[in-house]
């Protein structure tokens, strides 16, 4: 069903800035204000009035009940899908000479497609509607923290299935089938990004995968997973040593448990964003590891894996202050030195009464023999 | 490793062109020049000289030896990764006042991402770099049919996978749980689109993704999948009924099923792409669906799901001809009529001695029960 506050609330922002419509093009949006998600999300939010769903004739009868939209336009090909998308927009003109259009310019935002658009409405300005949507989205309501509650389970049974998987031999590749498999049959409707088993010299890679490779005794494993539910995203990530740790990997273990501790204690309202990254960063650099550590510890998470506040990727938002009811991350990016490997822990935590209360939650054990006996 | 004679063929058609350098932003060129993917591919191949490969400064060592390229830029955060990349520009400018760079215009690029690096480099010019590699993409080589047979074969254990798990009462999302457990056991890295396990009101979706929703008896269920083999894709969907078919969804299926041979016949060298679109609707129509016919009965499919010729995207590819050496799909677009629901057949093909010869390989039943007795 559509949330007609949450429209309210962006049509009144829309207003204030003078955008006439936000035309809808990914996932997160379509689901944040209509409560369900289509293949290729398409809408129209106008300043004023009810908005405007564009889906395909086939869809027709069940997007007027799951959603109750007043207005449902329909396509009955694909390429009837922009010209749709024009028509309305030529029906908002009225006597303005350009219509003022917000999108979203995130990854889910092709640039071909955006293109398309623009050559098709020469009477459209686009522009980022990210000055409507992070205020609203920044902060999470009842609903949006008790899915990504569920999500967080859903990341631990992911991780447990790793860890009763991983044993020298198996490739990430086979960890991976375990973890999905899990994850789907405990609820979880797919992930945000593939899961990354990255073992050995892949440990220190920035981002990873699941590859061919075969796990190893003594290689580091760093397990990152994003299952959705709903849409909300929860991120849980551990790093493991199958067998007896290496006293450099025990090292750069503990380093990084220290300075996700450290983040996570600076989590607080009022604190910026690059405050969490001196935080941690502090206790990388003591510990003598500060060359090789990489900023952006903390980012906001929900209906995107990184949304806004995201400083690696739109390093103006470390300037952007913890508020009651955020939803974000600690310990992002990996540790990673030449010839031991990488470490990256990461779990994720809501801003409340002022401080960061974890929503995930997963032993941090390094040794995953010692861990196994546990459970 | 780096396969010379693409990038060589490649930097050919650039100085033809005039394009000074493709900055290279998308998985499925990374593969198809480097044989492995990163989570962010960055790489520069210039008009003339070695490929430049820019990557994170943990993963160098693996870089080097994996793909044998000789320009090898590290990056040590996020935020140098950007400024690696323009720094890579600067150096090529020499006494020219703009550099023509080639980006990839489909799915993987964001437009953000483009806008950033558009900023960042006033001395570029950014092109779309089809003009270079659609001609190489479009025809695949020996090495290329070998990856994405294995792919198909990888499609067909997902779809028996499902046809032993679909039931009354199980819900969309166990399904595409037991599906994807299959593919990726079978050794498949992952999947191009989600599963789409449609079922009842929702088989007449023009897309999908797999729901909580509960199959029932009678439902009509589409079923497709798009599973990778080291970053190639088949395309493998099926519609079943659970329990015995009504006469109306006897008819869509043999309708579709016909339409499906129209085009698998009509798909030869030569054949203009709205041939073959012509030849699957002259079916439908005559069997009085016509008005319900979606056009893009067929694209092509390789590194991506949906690669040029690809009309559904691209109006303009119905004006391509069908080559040797081409992979395709025939039964793309759902046949969706309202009260009876959708039917949707699609495989994979090597057009080869001219004609199409099947890579993907399932049996087209429609009742179910009649097919569990026959496996």
């Amino acid at each position: 069903m559509l949330n007609k506050q949450r429209i309210q609330k962006a049509q009144d922002r829309m207003k204030q800035q003078g955008i006439d419509a936000y035309l809808i093009l990914t996932h997160d949006d379509y689901i944040y204000f209509f409560g369900e998600d289509r293949y290729q999300p398409r809408a129209v939010i106008p300043a004023e009035g009810p908005p405007i769903i564009v889906t395909f004739s086939g869809e027709e009868a069940e997007v007027r009940e799951s959603i109750g939209a007043s207005d449902v336009r329909i396509f009955g090909s694909v390429g009837q899908q922009i010209k749709d998308v024009v028509q309305v927009m030529r029906g908002m003109i009225g006597n303005k000479d350009k219509l003022k259009v917000g999108v979203q310019m995130w990854f889910g935002t092709p640039a071909f497609l955006l293109n398309m658009f623009q050559k098709a409405n020469p009477i459209v300005d686009v522009v980022d509607i990210a000055s409507v949507m992070d205020e609203l989205r920044m902060v999470k309501d009842k609903s949006e923290i008790a899915l990504m509650q569920h999500a967080a389970v859903i990341a631990e049974t992911g991780m447990e299935a790793a860890v009763n998987t991983l044993r020298p031999g198996i490739t990430e590749n086979e960890v991976a089938a375990e973890v999905e498999y899990a994850m789907r049959k405990a609820g979880g409707h797919g992930v945000a990004t593939p899961v990354f088993v990255n073992s050995g010299i892949r440990s220190g890679w920035l981002h990873g995968t699941a590859s061919d490779k075969e796990i190893e005794d003594g290689d580091l494993v760093v397990l990152d997973l994003v299952p959705k539910y709903k849409g909300y995203c929860a991120n849980l990530c551990r790093t493991f040593v199958i067998g007896k740790p290496n006293p450099e990997q025990e090292e750069l273990f503990i380093t990084y448990k220290n300075a996700q501790t450290a983040a996570i204690d600076s989590l607080r309202t009022g604190v910026k964003m690059r405050d969490v990254d001196t935080a941690a960063k502090k206790v990388v650099t003591e510990a003598g590891y500060g060359e090789y550590y990489v900023a952006g510890i903390s980012h906001s998470i929900g209906l995107s894996f990184e949304e806004t506040p995201a400083p690696t990727i739109h390093p103006g938002d470390s300037g952007i202050q913890i508020r009651e009811g955020m939803t974000v991350t600690a310990g992002h990016p990996v540790l990673s030195v030449p010839g031991i490997g990488g470490v990256r822990l990461e779990d994720t935590f809501h801003i409340s009464s002022g401080v960061a209360k974890p929503l995930t939650d997963f032993p941090l054990e390094l040794e995953l023999e010692k861990y196994e006996i546990e459970i």
